[in-house]
């Protein structure tokens, strides 16, 4: 089995994993709880508060709250900060946002909220120059992602809160880092940037665990009422063995990003580089700069994408065409059509996301295979005026 | 270490672990994925909702939503139903819920809502005529606990349904389940409660993953918005590991209903008799009927529970002094004060809570260790008078 789909899920490093087992088996108490026998548990959220707060390069761990995945941190950021913030009912968002973000702002245009959706360009680079215009002293919100889930394509968001504070200090920003943690710094000391949501399945923590930094400056009702935890802003029995988890797997992936900026960068380009080559119908869907080192996203013409992905799978190969989110629908990719790409390629784009336990091997292998799969699709393609044109240009 | 703070949290039972192990090693492919590797986790998923659906005794798997935890059950159930129902604008709950729901209600009392909180008599019973009373066409939302937490007592959450539903079909009956499930069948077929929420730590399963039932005719706004997963009601990931484990802890919870009701209920009323037995100042603050078997509630007077905490731990015994939700805070229990107990028993009463796990000889030890406590709190408790003439009284 291949696995080359790492931005819609990682395996749980065994580290992390073992870090985790003390508190699935003998140390399950309560760490809210005052006897001895909790204070392990208490300690292991200690830990992990501290390893997150270093990840964040955060200054206090004051700001660092836990919840249960990186939709919860959207949801907690966005509707917790324009509810300190009613006055003000302008959003300010892009094209290309994850869904966990975009159904958000989906309810508060129901509620009356004026949302300015900015765009990207053909290889879905955002206009920050739109997004400048648009900020007003209104603007309650701005949000923008670190990296594209589907691209990879990085956005300049220590520049983006500059722009945003200059033009409206009271403006809240907020930067759903899902996707560039554990592949970039996500440093935000030194930044204007007010809150950054991460999920810890993306950086081989497991599912159903996530982190928010919050500005120790902004404000923030909670999403989840109830006990005292995390300070009053997210109840609920802390989850013991995923935080102290993805508070190892936050160090690890820390002590990876050079590891990352090469080697799997290096992984990357040979398989995008191997494809491009031998693949006459495959074109790139995104930047070749300012890209997290992980993901390539690449367009065949006049094949379907399923199809790809169902002889893929026959290979062993995983892989998708879009966010495991929206998976099951028919639409094609928002980010894709938000970056102008021409039907032609729309529907079959495969989107493959390595990470630091992809092998050179798996590389190769799908090297190999990808025009064996692509030489069968094209020939039962309705399309085979066009592919033979295709074919003659690229020759 | 005798544990006898099963209320607090419990530990992850060896078979779910065993169940769960998979999902944290090799299986971990996101459920939404296309590829033949994503199918165990989806299926792990389907089980667990057919075996939770068992659990509740529902007519139908759609009635059944994971979340993260209790608190996030009810937060999605309280928030989700009166978002559904914004012309009626009045609560009505009791005196004696757990904090994440009182907490909840707090903030919709702050947005105009009229919330009436039911009193209990000094046993922790449930004034239904006052309720009974309470309910008007103008009622959104009747919100009762199954089970309390700190006492056990069992309200008759069956026959407030038809009481709630008799007087106003359209108000939505909540129940937190969460104190009751796998102490008690929390059986919702043939009733008319809406929804009820459970936490999977409270039954053997971790800490971390929760479930809601919710009826098919009641209709909820999502508290996370996002992806498509639990059919649109909850985004983020599934945590396929802990849902696959509460599933099973469910299953063995049912399974263990019957032992549950002889067993635990018989150490439990061990424990209790011997400790009210073998010390003098000890007195029972709950009823000793409608009660979940596994709890007892003792009220030591005249002397400090968190000096009788401390003593309990050092000998290795895990107890409390109310909801871990609350611990840090210094106020006495807002359970024990709704029902009167008075003064001199109020800052010294302990929760024992045992579970299907806890074995005789640790009841055993912990009847012989009490009475010894509690002669050295007593000798330096500043009430000695009073403890004088309460020990003449009780020769």
């Amino acid at each position: 089995m291949i696995y080359l789909d790492n931005n819609a899920t990682t395996q749980v490093d065994k580290e992390v994993l073992q870090v985790m087992l003390p508190y699935l088996e003998t140390e399950y108490a309560n760490p809210s709880s005052m006897y001895d026998f909790a204070k392990k548990p208490a300690e292991a959220l200690k830990i992990a508060r501290e390893q997150l707060r270093d990840f964040y390069g955060a200054e206090d761990v004051k700001e660092i709250f836990f919840t249960s995945c990186g939709s919860e941190s959207a949801n907690m950021a966005i509707k917790g900060a324009l509810n300190c913030n009613k006055s003000k009912r302008h959003i300010i968002t892009t094209k290309i946002e994850h869904p966990c973000v975009l159904n958000t702002y989906k309810v508060f245009e129901k509620e009356g909220y004026k949302v300015d959706y900015i765009s990207v360009n053909s290889e879905g680079q955002l206009d920050v120059d739109e997004l400048k215009e648009k900020v007003t002293k209104d603007t309650a919100l701005v949000s923008v992602m670190w990296a594209n889930n589907e691209i990879g394509v990085i956005n300049p968001v220590e520049e983006i809160a500059e722009i945003v504070k200059s033009k409206s200090p009271d403006t809240v920003f907020f930067v759903d880092g899902v996707q560039a943690a554990g592949k970039i710094p996500i440093v935000v000391r030194d930044t204007q940037i007010d809150m950054v949501g991460v999920s810890g399945h993306k950086f081989h923590a497991p599912k159903g665990v996530g982190g928010l930094y919050v500005n120790k400056k902004c404000r923030l009702t909670p999403l989840i009422n109830g006990g005292h935890q995390e300070r009053g802003m997210r109840a609920g029995t802390e989850n013991v063995p995923y935080i102290a988890g993805m508070g190892k797997a936050a160090e690890l992936a820390k002590d990876s990003l050079s590891y990352e900026a090469s080697e799997v960068k290096r992984l990357r380009d040979k398989l995008e580089q191997g494809i491009l080559k031998n693949v006459f119908n495959a074109r790139l869907n995104s930047s070749l700069i300012n890209r997290v080192p992980n993901t390539t996203n690449i367009g065949f013409e006049y094949v379907e994408g399923e199809l790809i992905l169902l002889h893929l799978s026959d290979y062993g190969i995983c892989a998708s065409s879009g966010s495991a989110c929206t998976s099951g629908s028919l639409e094609p990719s928002h980010v894709l059509r938000a970056m102008g790409i021409p039907f032609t390629a729309l529907h079959g784009s495969i989107r493959f996301s390595l990470s630091r336990f992809t092998k050179e091997k798996d590389i190769d292998y799908v090297i190999e295979k990808m025009p064996v799969i692509m030489d069968k699709l094209t020939k039962i393609s309705p399309f085979q005026d066009e592919l033979n044109a295709l074919r003659n240009l690229r020759k």
